[in-house]
């Protein structure tokens, strides 16, 4: 049998990151997942990324402290409210947008992947029911890629090529959690909130529990997420 | 009087970067200074930086710890020996490289950006006479500067092209030296070598010491260095 590539995954413990992490699994790669403690105001999410390495044995996953909340400009990492979803379309980016945290994941990501001899970096970013950040953008994905393959000593001497692998780029919400139910996801230890409670429930009205409640309905399936509040 | 533009300073407390924000307050920038903790065998470095930042009116200065030694692959955060400079030209990338650091350095440059509202990164790689890594090639920051118009809300909204400002790419080290020396640099005070002496002083045997010995020779300025051995 040959040896298994390996693949460094970014994990949140997220529904979506989580999914990713699967889908990594489920195409025969040795997963290394990588988190961050950036200063979000709940570290539930990471307790949630340790479970589903753990469920979807890893064999490793770092978690990085990063210094975001020393930058701000983010209801994530400062004390700004959390705006409720609105209904409406719009074009603004939210407040709730980490200024350049993709590519600071990202960036770490491809330290790791260079480290490990690795060529894959999974990411579970989404351009159709997002909140609108610039940094899941199919083109600003590309735009990583090439630099990263200039970026690094195994990209200039042409011994690997650097890959972002984005699968649920084009995904809905609901084909997601499909997709996660199939490959043994428990989405009840997934969080997705940017504002639970003090003990870790998601609050049901920000743009990401929207998103997930909504993708949940349209996918038939029952959203097994335990609501705190509203 | 217009107001100053914000710029971000990648600052290192190495001669290159010091120049840099020389240069870079020369053009009329208000300075951020920022600098990383990273896991570097030596904080001197930091110490250097602190006091540029200082004598060159930063208006604020930032020091973030990163987690790259947790990610190891460098001679420069892990236990590796630091290899005497090699006189013979090498295709090869030393071991001193690590991997992605300019890439993590400028993702944080870019989220302080964005969060100031700057549109102006200044990072002191230089192509000339450098120690090869590929993350100081002009085609490397091209990808990441194309990178970062598409990474921010700032960029998306059309309102700031985010700019990567390399004014030395192009220069020698001896050219760098008399730029710093005309701008009120004092070279005594910044600190390049890649493994100094427990109490700070520059090896003198290093690729990076090798480089900078070459620049004052060749600039036919006195090396104000401190060598500790070698």
């Amino acid at each position: 049998m040959p040896k298994k590539q390996k693949a460094v995954v970014l994990l949140s413990g997220g529904l979506d990151s989580t999914t990713c992490l699967a889908m990594a699994k489920n195409l025969g790669f040795d997963l290394y997942a990588l988190s961050f403690n950036y200063g979000q105001r709940h570290v539930s999410e990471l307790a949630a990324a340790q479970r589903a390495a753990r469920d979807f044995g890893a064999r490793d996953h770092l978690i990085l402290d990063l210094g975001l909340d020393k930058i701000g400009g983010s209801a994530l990492t400062d004390q700004m409210e959390v705006p409720k979803a609105s209904r409406e379309k719009s074009d603004d980016i939210p407040i709730t947008y980490v200024p350049a945290r993709n590519t600071i994941f990202l960036s770490y990501a491809l330290a790791k992947a260079e480290t490990l001899g690795s060529s894959d970096i999974f990411i579970g970013v989404n351009a159709i029911d997002y909140s609108g950040y610039p940094d899941c953008r199919p083109e600003y994905i590309a735009a990583f890629e090439k630099m990263a393959n200039l970026a690094t000593k195994a990209g200039v001497q042409g011994r690997t090529i650097v890959k972002i692998r984005t699968p649920l780029l084009h995904m809905t919400k609901a084909r997601i959690i499909q997709k996660g139910i199939e490959l043994g996801v428990d989405f009840s230890k997934t969080h997705s909130c940017y504002d639970p409670s003090d003990d870790g429930l998601a609050c049901g009205e920000c743009d990401s529990c929207a998103l997930r409640k909504q993708g949940f309905a349209e996918a038939g399936v029952a959203d097994p997420t335990r609501y705190g509040h509203g």
